[in-house]
């Protein structure tokens, strides 16, 4: 056989649901790589015969491959501290005072706008470094900081630049409909207007959106704005994502169903009928246990529901300055399993092939199998439940983005 | 002036109570070290005039110091993984269920037993070096998996070991009060008075031992059992620390002050009279929301009576593979603050200043000021309330113990 890359002596938690065992495992495994795909993957016993003059190996000496992190939902791109926001509300000041005294969303977005292309690089940058040293080979990095033409294009250009020049890949998502910019207070359908005739289009025509993404929720974007920006992204055959029930019910995923969305993201409140619904539209119900523990929400979204019907469940950081600031795929997995239940085999598809379909790439990325990517993180575990046990100790070991070594920051 | 060395254009967070504001900030500031104290601190432009051919000057370019961190609570010398008794929990798998399953702390004893001094110093450099990234230079490390002469011994002998060959200094607790060994099952007293007249002196004797605590709840050891084990540390002019209050009020805090405590820990069900108790005695309460957080513990411990009586409040890790499998310092003030509603600064103050005096340390560090090690942290942030607020950046970027630069791992 004719390989690129040969790993003998791993052990493998796959996350194929055609393998056997919760994680798919397969220990004493050999794993090929050619043309930056999968080539081979199975018991080292059946491996086929290769050419070790040829064939470059690496000893796993039994550690484990899991798929790369994938973190599906993260606000990663922004200027600014909230920091004293935090101190503000832990002293007890209301969120009036703090808006007030200028925090909330809109400070980020001042910060943002004023902030340079060259800095919001180096923030971006090392925060990708914290992933990537965590084992994260694909982020989704949304905009919404902007809330105005020129701000959100930098976003974006920003996000699909970081997404070359860094080892992590990127999708972009537009947000636009994050919040009403200060200049549109009290016009809100003028905003959604602006968003949808003037900002998606110029940003779509330029190849910057993966998708679109709204935030439906009282304190947000109401239903039939919602469906505006829906039907604006259908317009350049984009797919649509959703903010929705994080803090009442208001049917935003089933409109998300309805409109074949990749996910719905947060769902704290989300009901049977909805849970019904996303599951007929094969959309994926993100959980966001970051933004659940800062917020110290108390409503859990319904695993149980979306275990029954047989909905997949992603794992993503939030990571943003106001509700999430954590900027770790690893703790996430340790947070869904504390917070919300889910099993550390849950969590850990979660943060792999459900978090690929919630970005549309599940063909490609998020399981190791043939003719997947092989992108791959190497840990030094004893077993992938630790991952989501334990916390602290930067189990991951290497990084290989489609076969190749990636250094760690 | 004749100095080691000199830090220009920094900003510090001395946590010194008798600098103005809650981190005894002094921005703009300056700091120099002599024979590895602290020789000055202060505003830049009163800084005294020096030679700067022969002083050795860092520029902080604005960066912030604070003192090392001091995580004055681990049980960061274990072998064996928990991980598989966390799933099973997750699975619905009873405490009862579990223990048939040869899970629970007694698998950590018999994997501790067992391990190789080798593998247990591996282990524990490894997490010590996740530590050292976090800023943290002091950790105090208990002994009690091994509950056997031979096992508590080798506990604190690698804990003395990794002391000196690490950057990280080690304060060593002996905690043979931690459990019932399997040999002893039913003996209880018997087992105590083992831990009072063989072990404790055995390792006493032989230095090994900085302070002796005990695990006293209705699960662990009685008050009178609490008070043998006090007595015979007495006798080798040992202080005092106590796992006390954390799911029951069974009156050890009110124990520990007679016996003036360095430490009372965890305490979520500590009443009023017992703040008052250690209030008098000078003991610190010692938080430890890693373990309320991967518990579920609903019962906080009480920081509002905490701060009318004036006690300390030290924040610790309390790293642990059952309770708390959380290697990390820097989330425990994040986490102090969104589940206790410490503010940062005194999340921060629990991790320095008062985590020293959980240690009986306060004299030497925890503080900069001038006469104490010049044991730093060096950050990448704009304000010390950052480092409560956001987490998962590695923000420290530089660490000195007595003044030298300690490499990061
Ligand atoms: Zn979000
Ligand atoms: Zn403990």
């Amino acid at each position: 056989m004719d390989w690129d890359q040969l790993w003998l002596d791993v052990n493998v938690a796959t996350m194929d649901p055609q393998q056997p065992g919760e994680f798919g495992e397969i220990t004493d495994a050999a794993l090929a790589v050619k043309d930056g795909k999968i080539a081979w993957i199975g018991p080292k016993s059946e491996l086929p015969e290769f050419d070790p003059f040829l064939t470059p190996v690496i000893q796993g000496k039994g550690q484990w491959l899991t798929p790369g992190l994938i973190d599906c939902h993260t606000h990663l791109i922004f200027a600014g501290s909230r920091a004293h926001e935090f101190e503000a509300r832990l002293k007890g000041g209301s969120y009036e005072e703090i808006a007030r005294a200028g925090g909330g969303i809109l400070s980020t977005v001042k910060a943002t706008r004023e902030a340079s292309e060259e800095d919001l690089f180096h923030l971006g940058r090392q925060r990708m470094n914290a992933l990537l040293n965590e084992g994260v080979t694909h982020v989704e990095i949304k905009s919404g900081y902007g809330l105005d033409m020129d701000t959100e294009e930098k976003m974006l250009k920003l996000a699909r630049y970081l997404g070359e020049v860094h080892p992590i890949d990127v999708s972009t998502t537009f947000l636009g409909a994050h919040a009403i910019p200060k200049e549109y207070a009290g016009r809100n359908q003028e905003y959604v207007d602006f968003v949808c005739q003037t900002v998606l289009p110029k940003l779509a025509e330029q190849g910057l959106v993966d998708a679109v993404d709204v935030f439906c929720e009282t304190i947000g974007f109401d239903l039939k704005q919602t469906e505006q920006v829906f039907n604006a992204a259908k317009q350049f055959d984009l797919p649509v994502k959703l903010h929705a029930e994080q803090l009442s019910n208001m049917g935003g995923s089933a409109l998300a169903a309805k409109h074949q969305a990749l996910s719905v993201d947060h769902i704290e409140c989300l009901d049977e009928d909805g849970v019904k619904a996303i599951k007929d539209s094969g959309t994926v119900a993100v959980l966001l246990p970051g933004a659940f523990y800062f917020l110290k929400e108390t409503r859990k979204p319904p695993v149980d529901l979306l275990r029954k019907h047989g909905v997949p469940m992603a794992v993503a950081s939030d990571f943003n300055p106001g509700s999430s600031p954590l900027c770790s795929a690893l703790l996430m997995l340790n947070l869904s399993c504390t917070l919300f239940g889910l099993t550390p085999a849950e969590a850990l598809a979660g943060i792999t092939r459900h978090s690929a379909a919630a970005l549309g790439l599940d063909k490609r990325v998020g399981q190791l199998k043939v003719g997947m990517d092989a992108d791959i993180a190497q840990w030094q575990i004893g077993h992938p439940v630790e991952l989501a046990w334990q916390y602290g100790q930067r189990p991951c070991v290497a990084v290989y983005k489609q076969g190749n070594s990636v250094r760690l920051p």
